[in-house]
């Protein structure tokens, strides 16, 4: 057998994860050649800061300034974009390697749930590939597991804990009694949340990965703009304690399903039951839980972010490239994906738990009660803990099954009592078959 | 673009998975051309006995007689061997197809592990392919993520739970108390266990399919032979309550690691922690930890067998081969495998549970003590319960880390008591950090 040429690998971006993948590509280069059949060549880097990464041994790769120029190297097969951001160089990098017909590795969630699409035409008009495993829970190979493994199945649903940041915050505020505030400034002295968390408490990044899932799950065009999205930074330590008590977990999850032409995508935070298997899956841990209809229900987790994790995914995808393996971005060919249309939030139903702040009065909860009953929701159970007149004391409600828009409309109206003296939460409660 | 041909399969076999697998092609053929770009087309079925399953549409499909017929027909791209064995007319079967240069898809867990390096320098050898997600696990899909959603990782070690029978009857055992015998009698009842349970009960199936797993993740040869293999049967149900006292769980577990050049691959009752996460996967879940040297450590569970789960997985190796996909059969070419030296049993280290039933006199626990003692055997806990005078009572014993050649030689020894009124029952107390 004539030995195949070594597929020759730029990788855009020298952080955490660019700077993983050298790591990888230098650790098993021998491994790699064993299992693809042909070498694995780094042959070119480009970061910002050229000299920072002093760790990394760069001898004999070429270092391009400008990353666009990586598009245009004619020996450059396969190029891999870790510089993040939704738009600006990692997009136009993209979109420039795809036109030059070169394969593009990516972990940049964020472009993908903006411009995933898009990207993904450009590669099938210029017969390359677009791969993206690393942009959603790393640790896990979510995408192919979905795009393969489970390809002969017809995917109803999927949902899962695709946010470490948050899944670390809420697992030390059971675990701790501490408030979000302060296990959010513990988590960015340890590295596990970012100066600027917005992203990750605001379940935005949960949302980029859940819309991407849903995309290679489903075989539909990614559909990020107008998803129903919420963090977890009004998560309380009493919130998380009532749940406790009411044999819950609050985990922030993001869900999607497909039905009859609809699709439903949310993140928000959910009480779930302490006996689904998920509720067990702590601190940066991620997992997914897909249902098909001949596999029937199947659960992974892994580590989501990290270093080795998302490096590991990054060559997973570069070694279906350098094997050969080119499938349709999503699943099925672009001319297949479905036309779904997207569920109104205020149309789901669901039991919901509301913590109130009341003053401590009579008639305060006949008020709330009769606000609840207007707006046809009515109560399972509830909760008043301790006494303290003329103060707010916490009244946790748990309904049953109700509909969104009559929520949001009753807690309105609740906090407008003069009886309410701290603003009402609401947290959905998810049950899992 | 020009269609591309329909692959041509038949389907050898019609129990439960042939079954499911025609139920499969017939229910999801639009779905698997557009995921394939081209039709899966079922040609011809072959099995024992004809129009027994009626269940099935099997109208304008060849019926043929003889499965090793199918070899030869030139309309036929793959086969799908279900008729199990290790040997006879499955392997027959298997090697006539990939010799006349077939594509073979099997879930014969049985016939890999005894021929399954054979049968995969046959496939190297008529450049065709031997494709078996379904022999382990079909809920999880766990062959093509060690083949290729870890690819980029060094696998180390890898345990699970293999054989939802098993993982069944001890669930079963510790919630309603019953023993092993009333538990296995249910589960035959439901189908859940075979009439001759042998194979499941005794680890057999569990070793099987561990042998297939570490050739993968390790990249080495099956090795089935030689292989500490240990069932349930001997469980008892004061087994279970002791392990739960103590902290643990009873799981039949695979495990198989590699270190300098050796491999250790074995299959026993292991006591787990309780907070270990395969603990909680319970009844027919199957579930398998895999740890990688970027990935770190990953987790699977699925329904390990039956009809749905079992076609999935030989559906999902049918894209592969339509998707033009064909890896080296243990996931680096058989001239790279590595030869490995199986790690002696006797060599083994751990802490042990061991169980006794003596006579309630005294020095009945100073001989035990002391031919432990003698064997290098340091106690970290006793439970003795109840007494009955001159009558057996159980006496449990935690042991500090031993030598498994030590611990047969003692547990010989003690049975030999004139105290000892019962064999000793020994389980292995794995921990996993």
């Amino acid at each position: 057998m004539t030995e195949k040429k070594p597929l020759r690998v730029a990788v855009a971006g020298l952080g955490t994860v660019g700077g993983g993948v050298v790591k990888v590509l230098q650790k098993q280069a021998d491994l790699l050649k064993s299992r693809c059949g042909r070498a694995i060549e780094l042959v070119a880097v480009s970061s910002r800061s050229k000299g920072k990464r002093t760790d990394l041994d760069l001898s004999g790769i070429s270092w391009i300034d400008n990353p666009i120029d990586l598009a245009h190297e004619s020996n450059i097969d396969v190029i891999i974009e870790t510089i993040g951001g939704d738009s600006g160089i990692a997009l136009d990098l993209t979109r420039a390697a795809l036109t030059s017909g070169k394969a593009v590795i990516t972990a940049n969630k964020a472009m993908l749930a903006k411009h995933g699409t898009g990207l993904a035409k450009l590669a099938d008009q210029y017969e390359t590939s677009l791969h993206f495993e690393a942009s959603v829970a790393g640790g896990i190979p979510i995408v192919k597991r979905l795009r393969e493994g489970l390809a002969a199945n017809r995917l109803s649903h999927l949902y899962g804990i695709l946010n470490g940041t948050c899944n670390y915050i809420l697992t030390q505020m059971e675990k701790t009694g501490a408030s979000f505030q302060d296990v959010l400034s513990k988590a960015q002295a340890l590295g596990y949340a970012e100066v600027d968390p917005t992203l990750d408490v605001g379940g935005h990044d949960a949302a980029h990965k859940l819309s991407i899932l849903a995309a290679v799950a489903f075989g539909m065009p990614i559909r990020y703009e107008g998803m129903y999205v919420e963090g977890i930074t009004e998560i309380t330590k009493e919130d998380i304690q009532f749940a406790r008590e009411l044999g819950y977990r609050i985990k922030l999850l993001g869900l999607a399903g497909v039905k009859d032409g609809s699709v439903d995508q949310r993140v928000h935070p959910c009480m779930i039951s302490l006996n689904t298997p998920i509720a067990d899956v702590g601190d940066v841990f991620n997992a997914v839980v897909v249902e098909g209809d001949f596999v029937g229900q199947s659960l992974l987790t892994g580590r989501g972010a990290g270093e080795g994790p998302t490096a590991s995914a990054v060559v997973a995808d570069l070694i279906d490239v350098a094997r050969g393996i080119r499938l349709p971005v999503f699943g099925v060919p672009l001319s297949d994906l479905q036309e779904l249309t997207p569920l109104d939030m205020g149309e789901h139903r669901g039991q919901y738990y509301i913590r109130l702040g009341l003053k401590d009065q009579s008639g305060a909860i006949a008020s709330v009660t009769n606000i609840l009953a207007s707006h046809n929701i009515s109560i399972q159970s509830m909760i008043q803990r301790g006494r303290s007149e003329n103060e707010s004391v916490p009244v946790v409600i748990v309904t049953h099954e109700a509909k969104e828009a009559d929520i949001q409309k009753a807690l309105k109206a609740i906090d407008t009592l003069p009886a309410s003296l701290e603003k009402g939460n609401m947290i959905r409660i998810v049950h899992f078959c």
